[in-house]
């Protein structure tokens, strides 16, 4: 949905412009995959190092050179520095070809093994909520065909319940500042035909000590070998209030996104973005002008609020609760 | 600066147009003023009770029978559900007229007392908050000069330390839906040339467990019996990130907040406010229409989690911690 190889263009759409516009990208060279990064038109962990690793293919495709090989990866690993799998990606695209394989079968590899992980998430994510009952569910952020191959991650476990009939709603949190539950999730639930709610991202805890919700279910960025989260700016909070009311909090993301390099989540480098995305809100101005502003784009969850972690390969209890 | 009555008009600033337009309205009717109330033109706590005084008076001007005060008192007590001020008020200023008193002296005693309040606040916070060392202070919503008479709530307690030259800087939550803090509380820190930053709700308790706030100060629309605190929604959340980081969250606000008719905060009634507020910010459009929202205006935070109450009496200590 989100991203297409025709063989020589990498189609995507253009997510800042949803659900308004289903703008079309055409994407030649990995600069232009890197700004489509950069600027989150491409977006969500597991999406963006599929599309680095077209990126480096498409590269390669005009100048199969060593220089070209390292320039484009370099390009490529430093649109964003907050998700692992961006980097992870491009490292294995590299290191193949250095192996002599092409970058496109790497490429389509990874892209293949992201989609069989999505619908593995989803089932193991389904098993977990179905079994303690959980009906009501929120989720922060986008995280479904728009963020990842196949049918995403945590949106992908949403969707599962939905197929299984085990469902009441999806409730999306607005996921200032870019608005990606606002704009993303709510339109890839009313796709599905998945019914669903809307709230401010502020809402939520509230709602959660109110009885409101059954589940927190959100992706990742990266996590860290001690089982602490970076996700979405806000995160963190929704485990906190869950962790609260005593509900599940589960993180849903491919191993892709698991990085064992990374000791803690105070290791991790937390990207800090424009404050313009701040100072409005769909291209709506809010504030004063040149009103300064902190925009972290991403916040650290620590291991003992994560009720589980549901990874293609099954599911793991970071906090033992 | 929110609020003047005339002898004749009450003036108000139409806060819904704040920053971008300082439209000032003239209220001559008590319909008039619950109207305003109601469309958040006049808020705050404090000042839509001494706002409900008035219209009051303005109503028994023109028609002093005691239908007409009837009449008013049940237009305005029903504006919002939520800050116990607003029906305390018009209690009072009802039962002052049925004792004798003119409706305009109750209203104007009213506003003298929430200024002298304000003061009072601005005094105890401020000590406290300096004898603990807290130099970046968080707030949410807005509760300065836009929210009660003289300088507020909890923004008059930051001033007042800007004033001693005790603050580094105020950390202002952009208070989705309505943006309270975007629009109105960074351009009051603005006028006042306190230094400050502006950043989106849910950047708050990452912001909080990373050790860049040093205590979080909030107002408050009614407060139980017990201590639990009905505030903006959004304010729970705060809460619980103060509280996970042991940093003091504090609470500010007049007496004529506490409610000892409500013993605890399940009994207060949350306003749930209009689809529209979430499905857009300033105007803008954030998704895709008829998306079905939830939109509570408050949530309730557990005594337990307030550190300090402060009140124009002095400071009490809910949780005990």
């Amino acid at each position: 949905m989100a991203l297409r190889f025709d063989g020589e263009v990498l189609h995507a759409i253009d997510q800042t412009e949803l659900p308004w516009n289903e703008r079309r990208l055409e994407l030649r060279t990995a600069a232009e995959v890197a700004e489509a990064i950069r600027r989150l038109a491409i977006r969500g962990a597991p999406l963006i190092g599929v599309a680095a690793a077209y990126g480096v293919a498409l590269e390669l495709a005009h100048d199969p050179s060593p220089e070209s090989l390292d320039r484009a990866c370099e390009l490529l690993r430093t649109a964003r520095p907050t998700a692992v799998n961006l980097s992870a990606a491009v490292q294995r695209v590299r290191q193949a070809v250095l192996s002599g394989t092409a970058a496109l079968d790497e490429a389509r590899a990874i892209e293949a093994e992201e989609e069989a992980a999505s619908a593995a998430i989803a089932t193991y994510g389904a098993d977990l909520l179905s079994a303690a009952g959980a009906v009501r569910i929120l989720t922060h952020c986008n995280t479904g065909a728009l963020a990842a191959p196949g049918r995403g991650t945590a949106l992908a476990v949403i969707a599962e319940l939905a197929d299984r009939g085990a469902l009441e709603r999806a409730i999306a949190t607005e996921s200032r500042p870019l608005l990606q539950g606002a704009r993303l999730t709510v339109y890839e639930l009313a796709r599905l035909g998945i019914p669903h709610e809307l709230v401010v991202d502020s809402a939520a805890p509230g709602l959660i000590a109110a009885g409101a919700i059954d589940a927190v279910i959100v992706g990742c960025d990266r996590v860290a070998a001690n089982g602490d989260v970076a996700n979405k700016v806000g995160t963190y909070g929704l485990a906190l209030a869950a962790h609260a009311a005593g509900i599940p909090f589960v993180v849903a993301g491919p191993t892709s996104t698991i990085d064992a390099a990374t000791p803690t989540g105070a290791d991790i480098t937390i990207e800090e973005r424009d404050p313009d995305e701040v100072r409005s809100a769909a291209g709506r101005v809010l504030t004063l002008p040149g009103t300064r502003t902190r925009n972290p784009a991403f916040d650290v969850t620590p291991a003992a609020l994560v009720t589980a972690l549901v990874t293609e390969r099954g599911v793991v209890h970071p906090s033992n609760r």
